[in-house]
């Protein structure tokens, strides 16, 4: 199953104001949505760059999972998410081939979309997300 | 000045026909392009994905910039580019505004485009190319 497009790239930042004064500037606009990600302790700025999506994601606890991935990993890329047309679908089809899934299932992510994580181990290093 | 779309997301990789076959399996499709920029001692896959590209980046010497940024870091995302309409007067606005430019002016990079690309201690340790 072919995926339709980037929805997103993910960076994590340490201070997601400062960040998006950094992204302003780089991007040339200001992020068109700022949510709350209660059940990942994510606190998320998205910036809509034709059709893709550049989003800076910081941690709002010391427990966060983004919180523990800056201490030890520091700032940077954190992961990239391509849109799929039937999710459940595609996950069956990536496990078949070998592919090592974080989510079996689908769960809801930002903005209420269906999303699942395959692991950084099946694709060069790069966590992947994908979402419907 | 705005950018206008993510030009595309580059993945660093130790053996790219390997890489190919996974991400053949993740996107559902082959690469649009293949191509070798001897200047960068790299070679390189492209998927478009919707527009933005997936350029999966191998290096084709041990003294190739990708091949060294390997043994320090490993495979794994490597940077992210923003394509914009005059890449020499969004330079200028950034260096004005404070940004750390690894190119100053713009050299030719894969597929002929015009490139610089932003240090990353200006971008949330994320290395940013510009394209034009």
């Amino acid at each position: 199953m072919k995926t339709n497009k980037i929805d997103h790239i993910a960076i994590a930042v340490k201070n997601l104001d400062e960040s998006i004064k950094v992204f302003n500037e780089l991007t040339g606009k200001v992020p068109d949505k700022l949510e709350v990600v209660e059940e990942q302790k994510a606190n998320i700025a998205l910036y809509d760059i034709g059709g893709s999506h550049i989003e800076l994601l910081g941690g709002t606890a010391d427990d966060s999972p983004i919180t523990k991935y800056l201490e030890k990993k520091g700032e940077g890329l954190h992961h990239i998410c391509f849109k799929v047309e039937n999710i459940e679908a595609k996950l069956e089809e990536l496990e078949q081939k070998g592919f090592r899934l974080i989510d079996k299932t689908p769960r809801i992510g930002a903005m209420g979309k269906k999303i699942a994580f395959l692991h950084p181990a099946s694709a060069n290093g790069v966590l992947i997300e994908l979402c419907e």
